[in-house]
């Protein structure tokens, strides 16, 4: 049965951290392939995560939650019936993971020192804002050898590096808390406690043809699916997995 | 010889006109493969294109613009030298496409009412916004099956027939009047004198490793050449073809 995988964050720090990691993504997937039509592809979502890094603090806010997770696997030692040697592996990971993210600048920084990068990012959210006049620099660049771009592109992303596998271990570890369970939303509707929850993962069947709207906190949240084709509330039951991660 | 070819409008409309032609090129082509990795490259110019469509009479423009251009065609009839079958032609062109102009809707009118298009349209231009928990319903309707997505945007696509068709004459016609000529840019610097024109059409040979900075209005402009790897005025001669279009 064809399902519709479903994230939801359940407070604004991982709501960013999800964000991001969707912004990474989509930068790394397009950068393989920046010719003068897919270009936006790669450039927005770099330029979307340079405005994120301006309203929060996303490196310390990691490290903290990086040295949080740290301390929860850290009261496993020694534990009875606890896998010591998968235990160490990770520990390890989080160790190298915090310490080059400790060292690394601020996020950002040297993409936004770019003389390159700074020039276009500027006209880049104008409406229609791309055409060559408006950004002749970029068009030129365009037209370099593939060579020459994939260098630039590649020396950006590296220094994203830090970032990148900081945030990949955190939301790796905290989706590996949560395991998906079958539950049922009578009429459309579900609502559960949770405890220190991060992210609720969802796989709902398409043939329901619904999307689950959520809204909660940490420790509660309500999920109510809307039919697509109404855009009103569903008003039958939708049997869906769940999974709660803190 | 690999050139680089540049377009630079010389007022505000045409600049406008070129911005859409664009928006409407990227949409276009993006249309045959929206899947949940390229769709920002569909929605994103129709998006532009209906913020633009708030700021200016498009459709009062475009068609004041078409019949400038008729008139500017009708006194060459019966003008002994010029080729009267393919002036009919393009009178005829411009007939119909004028008339197809003044019977559409107001340009975006059907895409701003469309329920599922103004409800991500809001989000859409948040920073890495168009994650699933930002925007459920667009990412259902990414996992629809292919059949219905490519119907929806014919839909939306079709709704802007009108407009297309009207653009691209105008433009089509505007640049034709135009007809490329060598010129040298001594030290990197280029300036002239037009006549009512719209539109500067360059081809710089990439060897230079220059792009062009215009400034000017429809009877004087002027370009200076600039350095991409200083970022500063190139300081040699640039021979580059040029067209004044109007």
């Amino acid at each position: 049965m064809t399902t519709h995988k479903f994230e939801h964050p359940l407070n604004e720090k991982t709501r960013i951290y999800l964000r991001v990691e969707s912004l990474l993504r989509q930068m790394n997937h397009a950068a393989q392939h920046v010719d003068g039509f897919h270009y936006q592809l790669f450039f927005r979502p770099m330029f979307d995560m340079l405005d994120i890094f301006e309203q929060i603090q996303l490196k310390t806010e990691l490290a903290k939650d990086l040295e949080k997770q740290r301390l929860n696997y850290k009261s496993w030692l020694n534990v009875e019936g606890v896998d010591q040697n998968t235990l160490h592996t990770i520990l390890e990971q989080i160790d190298v993971v915090h310490r080059d993210l400790m060292s690394a600048q601020r996020f950002g920084q040297s993409l936004k020192e770019d003389r390159f990068l700074s020039a276009i990012r500027q006209r880049f959210n104008l409406p229609g804002g791309s055409c060559c006049f408006d950004l002749p620099a970029l068009h030129f660049w365009l037209h370099q050898p593939e060579s020459n771009r994939l260098r630039d592109i590649a020396r950006w992303q590296s220094s994203l590096k830090p970032l990148t596998e900081a945030l990949h271990l955190w939301l790796k570890l905290s989706r590996e808390t949560g395991y998906e369970k079958p539950q049922i939303a009578r009429a459309g509707f579900f609502q559960s406690d949770a405890e220190e929850a991060n992210i609720l993962r969802l796989s709902i069947p398409l043939q329901y043809g619904t999307y689950p709207m959520i809204s909660g906190h940490k420790n509660r949240f309500a999920i109510k699916f809307i039919s697509f084709e109404t855009g009103q509330a569903y008003p039958n039951d939708v049997e869906f997995d769940l999974a709660i991660c803190s």
